[in-house]
């Protein structure tokens, strides 16, 4: 079996660095590396909610994603498009899935995630990375006991793929341009799946591809989370 | 085991109609009702394409996903949101896979999907109803033989979910807003999956609860695919 | 003297259909056909005037115009342009003369007109479906005693104008094109006018065509206060 | 019968000057006063049309129409607005119905109409004024030969109304707010009529009232079509 | 030596002429014209502040400037672009450092310059009309007493540049193309330094070159303000 | 002297460090950090121009300038205002006077500033760690020889001040708030002056106070062009 074009094995995810309070003056900040893949996340805390939220007592969480005009070559014109609004979406689901929005009180926790370079997966590093600097917001404006309490668990994200007929774990921008089936799979550190989005590019798949694809994201999923909690320590908030 | 606030059982759809021709400047339409959800899809064929396929000889499909103000209560502003946005590039990806852009030519097809009742599974109403249309637009600007060598197959979608712990096929309104877990199924006719969509909604789910789901949409689909080719009728192009 | 494309003597107008609560979440609204010109008027009551409006006690109506993208071929790009906005200013005038905004209390009517076909005559086509549309928004929200309240009279609007120098009423989208003098008029059911808007197009008229286009016009208006009538049924307010 | 708020009988059309080339690096200008209005307007050539028409042999003329922010009290917000719009397309209609744009060749005359003091009546006096910057800009660009050429006659415009039951002519800006009927018509030189727009604002009006307006706007459009030529003098081209 | 395109000597600025009260409307206006270049300031005072000023007690000034499209040859499109964003960002701060906006009250003074002919410093041009027009503003609003009070010192703008190696005073737009430095300055009547904006275009500047530039800045803004001074004659606030 | 509050004498720098290549699909990129200010710098280049150049073989320089919304506390919408608008045409006229764009032949270079950290001075620190993202940028497209022809010189910029009386260098946020003058100075490395601008910050400045900032500023530049040297090492172009 031939090996990938960086020597990964199908089931080998990149490597993956996580350098904590990059951005000094967000509350939490989370300089995210995942092979050539690289974003800045900062998280951040404002004592307001969205119009359709006030007086109801329960806060909200919601998330920007960007690539930054060089963060792809050639360069990327700096604009929201249809692709981001999507991708922010579902980073914004995915982050609400592990908080408490009732517990958080009346507040707004605001995530943007800049891409900074763009190498395949960055939707999943977003989610990935987010978790990260949302603990580090909450430990720094409301401490550690509030922290508990609004968060109910940790969350990750991963994409897998079908490229060449073969499943592949964690794809880099080639293999994802390349993929017959490109699946993102997020799922809380308690093993609960959160959102599973397969999407046949070109083509179709079956419900066997499905399975064997959801099986390579638990692997991936299980060392993110091994991740996280290695870059939080002893800040690990469960 | 109680039933549902229309009276269906769990693994019941609501009826279908799908009227042909309603818009009679487009090339093709279909006014699609299921249950109190009712939608205009409108298909309309274009001699050119987007800059970026330029010269290369192949064609492209897109598509438009509007909330009339009037179909919701209250009436809602008209407006893209990012909803809207999301959904606009799950359909366009959806007919793509039944399409062969390359055997269109240089061509665009243009899918225009007016919500005119909402009342749940809009986007997947869309999808199913657009199918419908493109047949039609393809006949009307091609003709037959052409239409059958531009389509690769049908295509159709369903949403199924959980709500209070039991799975439910094709949501209405309300249990769409109380669902659990909630799961798009986009699904060609001779069985291919196009896009699974799964979203915990205020929770998660196993990978046993997205078992059931899939048959149950599975089901729905396979009922779909036959109101399709009964619309369609002498024209279906298979 | 020849007859026109259809058929049609100078004098006699497209047979009008007015099938009432076709979007069935909306307060009010008219399916509205008018030969090949097909419209969905919506009818919405809102709790709330304009900024400028508020603590006056007095009430708004507002209109808004869209040519759905497949109402016309080729398809129509989906953006506001300069003549839609036209249009539903032309709209929201004629409606709210005959509508007493003062008796509505503080509390907006928005109107808002789909083209699903266009064949000529749409911006009449709206006003005279709205008046319907209105009166069952009105009727379901307010009831039938403030429904005679607010209601000042029925208002109906029809195109005429000059092709090949002779005088014709409700111009299709072929006749439009081709008019040298295009005249909308607005009256209500009691004969009051409402607005004039003739316009010669690349040619100029007198006098004399104008009174002769107007004597057509009241001609068809008679008869679509009318049809508003036999829609309403019962229901006709006053 | 009492007499206007500034001393005018019904019939009495307030003062008018024009001051050509008031803008001089513009190919034509005029500011135009009409008792407390003022307006610049501005006539420039380029040798291009628009999209829609390229290749085609034939020109165009084109409007915009600004309120600048000082020309009211209190001060107007800097933006176009759906009033805007409206009037912009009515000086486009209006002046090109004095325009052979076919003679013109493949060129567009952009206009530029801002309201310095708005006091009632800009939108006509946008119109008769620019007819005067079209021809300087037509003899500065063309010459004099072309001139005669492409202009077909001259075009003004004036309001009427009928306040407290009196048909006045020419309204300041408190006479049209409280008017009952408005009514700007537009008119070549030679007598044509070229728009006539009536509106009842609250109310409604009647054949006969309609008679009575158009009478009372001939004679103001006699005494416009007077000022034009006098403020041209030898450069009329008729 | 030789002289310049219009005849000046290197230190001859152009001739100005304020014409006060061009715009009715507005609480205060001035035309200013200087050689080829002519703008309308108005200043309106309006009864609030921006939402980061209120409650605070203290007051705002605030400009807009805004090329017409035909104060240039070839016509100007009518939009705000990033060197208008630029240049009224200098007009407010130059004038709000001739105002106390404490002694101003919860109050906004809007300036909006809207160019009539370009020809060489309108930035420039446009600060100095503004003192004029803010003057007449205050006056007809707060009356004389306050306007002392509001008013810190007069304030005024002139351009300077190097051409050919020359330094010039009040550079006109030809020459302001060929510059190789261009230097805005604004300073009060008192002699205080409020911007001082130098530019090299193409090229660089010495510290002695700035010094002689500044020196015939100084030269030509102690005509300005002299020039302000004879146009507001017994209105002269100090 | 009191010292200031990060123990700085009033002549000394921040701290500077730039660390080359952070982002690795650019053409060249810079993270410069100066004190608590940090910016991502990418430079690119594509091989066309803005339409006003297309067909003149010239070549042209532009730049955009962003902060993050995590970059300041609290967090900043994601929107262009108009100081970045006045910010983004500072760096891009700085930059252009150290490139020859007739020697860059028919490309244009993107600059692309993005504020991570906020802490006073971004404007001109986007200006200096540009020129060294320049630099890599044409080295890794169009090699060392033609890097050396397209460059004139290198460019920095730097900020000063005059904080309660006391002249500063390097202004950080703080200092930068209370400052009652503020100059930002742009220099090319053979010490021709590029920008100069001052603006008294509710106040006003004298002459001789612009000297001793222009003074101070030129210390700065100096070891801020030292900087640039030691971070290109082998790679500096002169």
């Amino acid at each position: 079996m031939s090996t990938r074009n960086d020597g990964r094995s199908p089931s080998e995810p990149r490597a993956v660095t996580i350098e904590r309070g990059f951005a000094r003056r967000s509350n939490g900040s989370a300089l995210y590396r995942c092979g050539g893949t690289t974003l800045l996340v900062t998280a951040n805390l404002t004592e307001a909610v969205p119009g359709w939220l006030e007086g109801k007592g329960t806060g909200w969480l919601t998330a920007e994603y960007m690539m930054l005009p060089g963060s792809t070559s050639p360069r990327k014109e700096r604009r929201a498009d249809s692709r981001s609004t999507e991708i922010q979406r579902l980073i914004g689901r995915s982050l609400r899935a592990a908080v408490d929005t009732r517990a958080l009180g009346p507040r707004t926790l605001h995530l943007d995630a800049e891409v900074i370079d763009a190498d395949g997966g960055t939707r999943t590093a977003a989610i990935t990375g987010a978790f990260v600097a949302v603990v580090d917001a909450l430990l720094a404006t409301l401490g550690p006991d509030a922290t508990r309490t609004v968060l109910k668990d940790s969350v990750s994200a991963v994409s897998v793929g079908i490229v060449n007929g073969q499943g592949l774990l964690d794809l880099d921008y080639v293999e994802d341009v390349g993929a017959e089936v490109d699946l993102n799979v997020v799922r809380l550190g308690g093993g609960g799946l959160v959102e599973v989005q397969g999407t046949g590019e070109g083509g179709t798949f079956s419900r066997n591809q499905l399975t064997e694809l959801l099986d390579l994201a638990e692997l991936g999923l299980d060392l993110l989370t091994k991740a996280q909690r290695e870059a939080l320590g002893a800040d690990w908030p469960f």
